[in-house]
């Protein structure tokens, strides 16, 4: 007797935990013809260095001819890992060449820390609001959430400092700069306060940091990692400054965390692609970067100024929103009671898509009146236009 | 009071199943400078078309612009997804693009496959002996390993028969052709009792087939998954036909897993690169693999028919060997009491590496007198030369 595949019997117990969320459909819509999105988190695609590629990738054969397509050490590629001290050093983490993990995309270190880190029934400790990616990757690994308050400065130290007394916490998950979904960037007061609470109860913290390049006004603020490194995982990207197609990862760990970060990985991809690698090893080492980098911050500080003039413009008195220095989003609440997933709904049907804030919470009975909009991937002139027609859905809700 | 780290007491309790293998710590010592290696499975450098990657690439940016260098949908970039679908039908995979998955090496398709389907303590079918790089993936999932009989011609049917009669096993885990680490291939009538016996007991089979293009003589054998597409996830690479470092899996599954394999990848990481991906469309589409198969298996058969030479030439008579059609590797068999942990040691002072067989068993009580060698990445002399070395060394422990 043959039997039919009952593949629903299948599946493992965690794999209940990894439902497709709510943003990927409305991302889907948002990428549908003709439709407006200040939804994804998309670069621009004018932002890609693509006129220097062929040259990027001349350099790396010339150099090392087919090493730069073979199989690699799971660690990454050794002259992006040296190219990235100096890189790494700019902006406060001070490290060797032996101290950089190379990952497929910073979302392969968010799961391999929860991987190794994480047996199920974990406390994680993160920001109300928190990065969706981030718990996509840990939920398969079946961690139970604290939520840490924050305000318009970001995470309030004395939240953190109360969760971290009252429970055992593996580890705490922050996006300390030009955050996702707010914008916000703590202070360097509180992350001189969030490194003594951490010390004092000797907790690691995940420090993910993809936008801090992205500044267009204001000073660099030093990272959590510099001031607490033994406690601290720090994760960066090529992402927003190269290409997040090449799926570039960067990560400096505590040793014992690198070497089973480095263990763990080899079970799950090898090591990242050798030839990716390779031609971001050329864009940091050759200088490209530093002359990229310029051009992108002047590509997106006027899509940032549009859209914070727009919504100065066009929004009732009633909304507030961030007003970062930037990375790429905006945060925008309403008043009590305003329903951002009506309005997501009504603007879809005229063109534009943005993604409602309550699917940032782990807690999805709060903010519902919260908004998040990015500026990276539309032109000023469409942002005005996107911004104007979400203003005018608005006002017939009110 | 300022606490100290305690990493050790931060790993989860999965982590511990992820020991770095022996394996590892011979592949480090075999690639020292000057040591001839049959250790390790990699491609010969020499097989990399290295001469059209700039074409391939000024091909990519014609078409496609900065989209080769975006975020791109979990499932894989459409142009290569469409290009796989004739390369997948000439080994006998019907599907459509849409059937087609890709992910970042086939290693990330067994991490994704052990995460979506084993919950702790599943059992899982394996041969004896069986890839390693397999166990890797799956035991963070926390498994229990079955094994299936084997002998000349692989998987013995009714060793599977009588497993999934006694027990209910989550998936079998099976390389039909050219395994890793015995090269042995099963014939076509044994695919057909296995294909029939999955059918029978409701069976789901990962079809892992990295090696079946690299054939030196005879005839392909068709996969397991066209005798039986509703229980096989199909799992293929370009890794031996394009290049390694550009992290290519290939993959048809059952619609139902599909989903789930998509889902689980945007935890793990979000997409394959996009970049490698547009490279292997062009590389595929453009007919350049049809150009260079031929190139490679010119360059191994050569090794193969050297290795097989001098295995002849230079082993005692009790010592018997596998004589594949094709693939990386070549499996030996000692004599009852033999010991291939010793003679590595003896031999790796001398300058040639191999693997011990016996790390290949879930049950590593067996296979201590047999041996792999790969004969891909040197050339004729040199396994000539290291096979002499070896039966030097064999000759002195007898």
């Amino acid at each position: 007797m043959l039997h039919g595949m009952d593949y629903e019997t299948l599946l493992a117990t965690r794999t209940h935990l990894m439902q497709a969320s709510a943003i990927r459909e409305i991302l889907k819509v948002a990428s549908s013809p003709g439709m407006i999105s200040l939804a994804g988190g998309l670069p621009a695609a004018e932002s890609f260095p693509l006129e220097i590629m062929e040259e990027l990738l001349g350099s790396v054969l010339g150099k090392y001819g087919s090493k730069a397509l073979q199989y690699d050490a799971s660690e990454g590629w050794e002259p992006l890992r040296q190219a990235l001290v100096p890189h790494l050093a700019a902006r406060g983490v001070q490290t060797t060449s032996d101290g950089v993990l190379i990952m497929s995309g910073s979302q392969s270190l968010l799961d391999g820390v929860g991987k190794i880190l994480i047996s199920p029934g974990d406390c994680i400790a993160v920001e109300a609001p928190t990065y969706l990616g981030a718990l996509q990757a840990f939920n398969p690994y079946e961690p139970r959430y604290v939520e840490i308050e924050t305000d318009e400065d970001g995470l309030i130290p004395e939240s953190l400092d109360d969760v971290l007394s009252r429970q055992r916490v593996k580890f705490v998950y922050l996006v300390p700069t030009f955050q996702n979904p707010t914008g916000r960037t703590l202070p360097l007061a509180r992350r001189k306060r969030v490194a003594e609470i951490l010390q004092r109860h000797g907790t690691l913290l995940l420090e993910d940091d993809p936008y801090s390049d992205l500044r267009y006004a204001g000073e660099r603020v030093p990272p959590i990692k510099s001031l607490a490194p033994d406690n601290v995982v720090y994760s960066t990207t090529l992402s927003k400054t190269f290409a997040p197609g090449l799926r570039i990862g960067v990560c400096v760990a505590p040793e014992f965390i690198q070497r089973w970060l480095v263990t763990g990985r080899q079970g799950v991809d090898l090591h990242t692609n050798t030839l990716a690698q390779a031609l971001a090893a050329e864009y940091l080492s050759g200088g490209y970067l530093d002359r990229q980098l310029p051009k992108i911050i002047e590509l997106y500080a006027p899509r940032q100024q549009a859209m914070l003039e727009a919504l100065e413009r066009h929004l009732p008195e009633d909304f507030t929103w961030s007003r970062p220095e930037g990375g790429m989003f905006v945060w925008i609440e309403g008043p009590k009671g305003f329903d951002a997933i009506e309005l997501q709904a009504r603007v879809v049907e005229r063109g534009v898509a943005f993604v409602p804030g309550r699917y940032f919470y782990v807690n999805d009975e709060v903010g519902a009146a919260t908004l998040r909009m990015n500026f990276t991937a539309a032109d000023p002139a469409t942002i005005e236009h996107a911004v104007s027609v979400i203003a005018d859905a608005i006002a017939e809700m009110l």
